[in-house]
Formats: C-alpha cells, structure tokens, sequence
C-alpha cells in the first residue's frame, strides 16, 4: 500500500473536474462532434437546466469554449467546441467506450468503433513503458511517490 | 457528427456503472492497494455511510469483492479486492490520473509516477492502432457505427 496522503491525488483533482455522470455524456457529445445545445438536449435526454448548468461548469473549467454562430434568419446563437484542455480527456474518454463495450454494452456489440483516420485500422488504448514494452495490466505497474507526494502525518 | 443513438453508447453504460466521485475515489484506493474499510474512510475522508453504499454498490455490480480476515484477537472482518472486471478499469484511472497530473496537479508536480515494474520505465497510456502506428490526439480519429448501433429514428 502507498503511503502517500490522497488529498494530492491527481484522479481525485480530474474528478472534481469532472464530477458526475451528466457532465461525462456532454464531453461525449462533444468528442462525437454535437455543439449546439438543441442537439445535446435532444440526444442526450437530460433536463435543459441540467445541460445548462454542465455546459457553463465546462467552459469555467476551461474544457469547452463558446463560440457564435447564426443561422440564416436566426439571432446569433453560441455552439460549444472542446478547447485543448477538453481534448486531452480524450484518452479518459476512450477508456471508458473500451471498458464499457466489454461490460456494460448489448449482446449487439459495440456501438462506435474507433479507427485511425490514416490506415483505417481499430484504434486501442494501451500502456507502454518508456521503453517501449506493452504492459497488459495494472500488476505490472509500479506506483511511486512522484514530486508533489506528501507523506501522510 | 455521427449520426447513431446516444442511447447504446458504452460510454454511458460504463458512467452508469461508476457512477459519481465518492465511487472513484473508492476504486482509485483499491488500485493503491487500499483493502479494509478503516483505512478507506480515513484516507478519503468521505462520511461513513457513502463509503459503505459505494462499497456495497461496487460489489453489486462485481467490481469489488469481499474477503474475510480476521487480526488476532479481533473478530473476523472483511476486505474489498479488486475482480477481473475492476482490474479491467486500470486504463480509466490511468487516464484520470494523466489528465489530473497536467491539469489539476498542485505546482509541485505530480503526486504519483507510474513505473514499468520490470524496467523501472515511466509508464504511459497512449492510442495505438492495429497497424502499430502511434495517434497524438482525437483528430487521428474516426468513429465508425460498431456491431451494436442503431440508427436515430
């Protein structure tokens, strides 16, 4: 067991970032491409205020940015991009479709493939050592304390 | 934007699953190694009754499993390990943690390392495609509709 103090953890300070389930399925919404708040309410089913509200903690949080956009013979209205600090998550993201597709989807399968847009092949998320070696799971890895750990008093 | 059915995606089947904070920093304490009740709630400091409710909700759905023990002298108590299918959730905090370390980490610097524990390498969680090629970010990405789509009605 690391003796380290959890209130420097790194996962704790993403998920209080992150929060809850409804900001998760605006972040997808986002990586799928969806920017426009009809869109997501429609898609995403959740109660507008809700959405709202995830919406605005996402761009406090610096992970979407407004933009305008008007349609024509409409008000300008904003739609909502990932900023770069929103398209870092991506990886977060895809651990959890690849997770998901082996526990939590339909007998039908997986609902998104993801390909590389060059060759065309699957894409997976995997851990690799600086040297190079593929890991195949969390026993192969080695926690230690980094430069922000305090020790627990 | 892909036009499939937010409904079958993984990644909400998978965020239904984990559900809220309190449930990852429960899994992020049993991946440090953190087996037994006492030692969670001191160390995540969470009220008494949410960490038994997320515990118990974790072995519900099979990623948490109880083990008895018993100290000397102590009546027999139990421990919560980590299941096949909880173990598979590795590359999620993983990611979490990658994320919180470059956004949500004190200036110190990153609390953890990860190491290779055959070569002592950092160790990293990248996107890979089955042609081996390495993918910097999403924009290397394409969504397909898998096996389990279904199209918007």
């Amino acid at each position: 067991m690391l003796d380290y103090d959890p209130a420097t953890c790194a996962i704790g300070g993403a998920v209080a970032i992150l929060g809850d389930r409804p900001t998760f399925l605006v972040l997808r919404e986002a990586f799928m491409g969806v920017r426009r708040f009809g869109d997501m309410l429609r898609r995403t089913a959740m109660p507008r205020q809700v959405l709202a509200d995830r919406l605005a903690h996402l761009v406090a949080e610096g992970l979407l940015r407004k933009a305008a956009y008007r349609d024509a013979g409409q008000r300008t209205r904003h739609e909502y991009r990932l900023t770069a600090k929103g398209l870092d998550l991506y990886p977060v993201l895809v651990a959890l479709m690849q997770w998901g597709d082996r526990y939590a989807a339909g007998s039908a399968g997986a609902p998104i493939l993801l390909t590389h847009r060059d060759c065309g092949e699957p894409v997976t998320l995997g851990l690799v050592c600086g040297a190079r070696h593929e890991l195949d799971s969390a026993r192969d890895v080695t926690p230690l304390p980094g430069p922000g750990a305090r020790k627990i008093a």
